[in-house]
């Protein structure tokens, strides 16, 4: 967008609002990929809204990390447009999200994609599977999400991770709902599950996550995994859940331990009126690429 | 559901909750079918909740209509639980919605159907049709619904009426939104128009509407019909539109000069915390009954 | 209901929704009675909505229990219809409830009643008493309600506990609420009381708790003993109290040691929009009949 | 409430806020009473609120009226505060707020009671038929409320107006909402009732509502007798109903033509969020007052 | 922004989001801009999310108008970025106001302002006065806003008319609300009045407003003009007002027989999942540019 | 307010509500003093709110506390009306604030003001300051508010510390967000910054933070200090914070080994149709008098 005036104003769809630095997209490190799928009939509610709640949150959000001791926003965040969704169709869909993903991937940008449903993000797996050899998925979830096939397709969201599986082994951290035919075909897949009412009995628990993890790292956030103390802001909020201090310490040691290539953050569904679970998203997301870029 | 307990209880999810005359489904003249397609990946919002609030309303409304000085309760209205969703692909669930519709017309029950989407019109017009020779529709609605195809699918709710031409000529009331394409394409369809920025400036516009319906009728009331000022409860809700009085004379003059044959009412979209929209179409169904049974 | 088609269509007021086994009442080991009690002039909003918000919500759950690794629901479990409210009296609402109790105890079921207000206690303590010789209460509970009589009756909310005393002993957990009058009554009543600001300095409360229990167990759990953080939906959310791992472990540790007879779960007043809170109870219930049935 | 210090603050529960003149008791000739009356088991909904919500809204509205062209707040108005709720049952309730109502009426004050519930009703009529001879009663409801019993009680609000018919005769503005027994019981009673659908078909409808009205006036307003379009906020917002200048206009003739002597506004549930019922009941009751005081 | 990938996406802070016909800043006759300035509204706040809503609600709006028979987006829209708020002061916001339209008016483009508060109307009249000689206002509002300062400032949106006259005389339309200090000014005052309560007595009333107009003109509409009913979503929200059909016809008559320059849609403090509102005033921005451009 | 009646009502705008003993102004020991100061707030809207529905809360809680085995209320609590909101400019709306605290001050009450925005600390500690040699100040919170100058302005909420830090030296507790500024500025500030992320890494946090006070101390809470699910209710909700019992223990330690003079509750924006943070900061509140005067 062009135009022969002059005046103050911020970016209002940009990941991190009007920041200090802002970068081409040759420049920028990082791409924001907004892919709001949702199969809703009107525009009210769901996780449609969730890409434009978590951008509008981030220009809230202070730039600095206290914790690491850094503003890594220099290193450039280009947000893109969001995707249009013009098929009826989640196969096409499918189809459309790889290709997008592949192509940023191949510039060497580090791709987080803010959903919309966890349907989205098996193409995004398997772009980065092309591109990145051994590759390991890391999924934050309250659900297994290993269906073979729900309502009649093998796009639904509760596929989600079986799809994955496709492309790559996955560990699955924070699961505490499955069904019957899920828990039975578990044992024979590529995943290892770490249960949420029992993973904490080790305190070494974060690091025995992270030691299943192989090759370069592509990680699923389902804001769902998150306590719904925290994060009500979801289709169906399970109880228990990482409080945000944990999954915070789950994704720096993945970060410092090994090589993670692109991410999403998923699920959210927007509450009317309440923005503290919009926030946290946005801050989840400048904390991984704050591990990620701090000192580069 | 048969218990060996005695004691007083309502069935909630029944219309009109728990009635003086209770008669089972042979015996009643009305037959309620709930049919909650919304393709939401939660069960947080949407139009699938739309069934379950009308009939939760209905249960706090008085039987009497003070208007005609009648309570017509007494001819039987039977509610049918609410029909699964068991399709990804919407195609097979018109099938199923048809078979369904079909079965239910040909035992000679008023058929009242709860959307839900207005995709389901489509298979109910098409089951009536088939069971009333020289069917008409009354369609009642802001937008016109006439799209050939949207988002990949023909059964769009954006291409409702146009897959109802199919079956039926279709009069359109209460009409203030349409895209250029469905412009262009009225013309050419079996379909009389009445919009609602101009149908007011004659004051006999009920009975020009009513005279457009030939053989028995068929009536579908997309609630975004009526006014935002009472139902904004509905995806796309356009200002302008029918009042409570408009609509209700427009029904009345209907059931009065034709042989409604069957009903719909759909797009509802439930406002957490806001009742007022969903008893209102408790009402609007009641009042239909009302109508039609009253001195029979 | 019985009617003469034959489509797939679930039963929305049944616990745990359509289930892949659905038993009758006899062969049924677990009943769901809805009691929802809530003086409230309309039916917008209250505990009077807990019940059908509990419904609606078990019908989104998974019946897998991945912590256990067993799937219950075949044992059967019957949803009754939820009770009407006949009389303007409480004291007369109470002889029924207690009445209608008896009558399902006496038939080996285990009851699970589904409140409304926490006045409904007393009559279920009262049957459960008569029924099993020697039981005690364990009450979850942010308030002690042991007052005498509050708004001039006996049989308010707030004096849930003083009156079930009368029937049998009860522990209180979380307890973080109560009048200058409670605190004098307490010393002389037949309760011992956990408080929340204090219980967890011993690491094995738990087993201090289940300690105080005597012969068959009744647990009733008011929400508001749950920390606010997930339970806000309710009265008075009083800070601090219990997380959904400590109530999880006290029920688990309650069943594992104790004959556990009845429970009910009492005072969620859902808030519109927010659905984590009802999903909580729904998921509280199904791990109390988890932790209650598995293996047998 | 005195303290020696000395700075701008509000009286923020009192009605019309920090007027410009501000009358003691005695010097006031209107006096504004909250009864906060509801049956609810939490502070968080309900008409409890009503009185509340108003009042504040009051301190946000212009004291001018542009369509008499004066400001009447100088005759002095007077906010008491809130009835408590001393006692469990309504009959005990019903005799403390006819005596404080006496009270105030016999000291020559207009009295504007804001409630709560419509069973606060029958004792200021009570209390007005006992102090002005003749007295009749002009009610403004979408429902009759000529219950003779409800819910095991007399005083429920939906007897309202079938108790306050055995203090002086009523007219019954808006109904549109009524059962079969009350149907059947009106041709008995010594009330006139205007149906919603049909009174306006006489132009002169307002006038004919007047007509029936003899001796001194006391005006009832249920918040429901408006269109829900404008007021959502209330336990049963039936369809049709009175607009913003019908009841302007209504309220305008009345005083015109009669000596109205107190009035009440009740049951405003307001709902959380939405500001403009309670902002329109604020401009009501002062509309009320300008007819009442103007030129005076 | 510019990104060497090529997929179908959306322009969410587009006026009409993904429009067929999209034009440069240079081609386009009309340019959309944003001014969330929000500080002294009081009651209710939120005015800032205005124009970010009524752009997100522009996107699910049709192109086509039924009403003219014309899709008139062809002659270009162009959605400038957001006003920065970079200053304490709202005097050197004002400076900064008039500034950029004064820039924009200069380029021949239909400027359309969405704020915020209605303290950003007097810089725009200004700019538009000093551009277009004779120029004058007609404001659509329930307020006079005539107050010569307020809260301590003369730039409250309080005193907008006041500060307004300054540069061009105003014609008011819907006023029902205005303070003793205002009514003994206003007649003083370059400004015409119609009141809500007496301006439809006269049939012609559209006519004799836009009679008192002259020269070019300036249009500001304060949404809470509109009645409550289809506008709840502002600040004081005072009952009356003008209907869906009657703002519609009097921007109609007005664009019909004037010169209309650039106008503004202010005070929209979108309710939280309400979207009816919103919605309403993008239809109401796309009216203006229908019969401003329809057959240019 | 003085009246010639006699009934059971409740003073609503008073701390506790109906307290059984009500103390007049000279008699109490504690003041509360409402400050609904919101002027500069961000992203959400609605601290003026704070203050009503903190001391609404607050008549629904109970007045002994069970951890400390007390009732407190005897010394007098004396609730002042809210100080009115007289300025544009904020410098002096802070000169007002500084002048009434003062002179509560030199009457030696303990001073318990609620907001409002964090803006109003500093004219307390200036008034705390000058009456209590040595003063210094515990400052809970999710932000370092250090900033020099924001939009504008010094008085800004981003700026409240840096301003109280001429005044007294600060301990700053729960910090987890500031910007790159604010990190620069510190070291050469007179703060003790307690970062919310690595602060509990010491077993002994909380004497650590007491040891670092001296002389007086004045306690300020914005409430964004605590973890936002259990306080979601603020502008900009940080994940991470301080739990229930850290902050209750954080106050308890606190109270017990130094002389806290006076605190202040701010930035409580209330969520609509959600209590339970608002009767969180009721209890904290009555937690710290408890803590203050229990044995006194």
């Amino acid at each position: 967008m062009s135009f022969p005036l002059d005046y103050e104003h911020s970016a209002p769809m940009t990941f991190g609002g009007a920041m200090p630095t802002m970068k081409s997209f040759d420049e920028s490190r990082v791409v924001i990929l907004p892919v709001p799928v949702d199969r809703t009939t009107s525009y009210v509610s769901g996780t449609r809204n969730g890409p434009r709640e978590i951008l509008e949150a981030s220009s809230h959000m202070e730039l600095w990390d206290e914790e690491v001791g850094v503003d890594v926003h220099g290193v450039g965040i280009f947000t893109l447009p969001a995707m249009e969704l013009p098929f009826g169709e989640m196969g096409e869909l499918v189809g459309e999200i790889r290709r997008v993903a592949a192509d940023i991937l191949s510039r060497e940008k580090f791709l987080v994609t803010l959903g919309g449903e966890h349907s989205i993000t098996p193409p995004l797996v398997s772009a980065a599977a092309a591109a990145f050899k051994g590759l390991s998925v890391l999924q934050i979830d309250a659900h297994a999400d290993l269906r073979d096939c729900y309502m009649g397709t093998p796009h639904n969201h509760a596929c989600a991770m079986r799809r994955s599986l496709e492309f790559a082994p996955v560990t699955q951290v924070g699961i505490r709902s499955m069904s019957t035919e899920e828990a039975e075909a578990a044992p024979g897949l590529n995943t290892k599950i770490f249960y949420d009412a029992t993973m904490r009995k080790d305190p070494n628990w974060i690091d025995r996550v992270v030691d299943t993890l192989s090759g370069p790292v592509y990680i699923t956030i389902d804001v769902d995994g998150m306590d719904p103390a925290i994060m009500p802001a979801t289709g169906t909020p399970e109880p228990g859940g990482l409080s945000w201090y944990e999954i915070v310490a789950l994704l720096r040691a993945t970060i410092a331990r090994k090589t993670v290539v692109a991410c999403d953050v998923v699920e959210l569904s927007p509450l009317p009126g309440m923005m503290a679970p919009n926030f946290l998203c946005a801050k989840l997301i400048y904390k991984i690429l704050t591990y990620q870029f701090a000192g580069k």
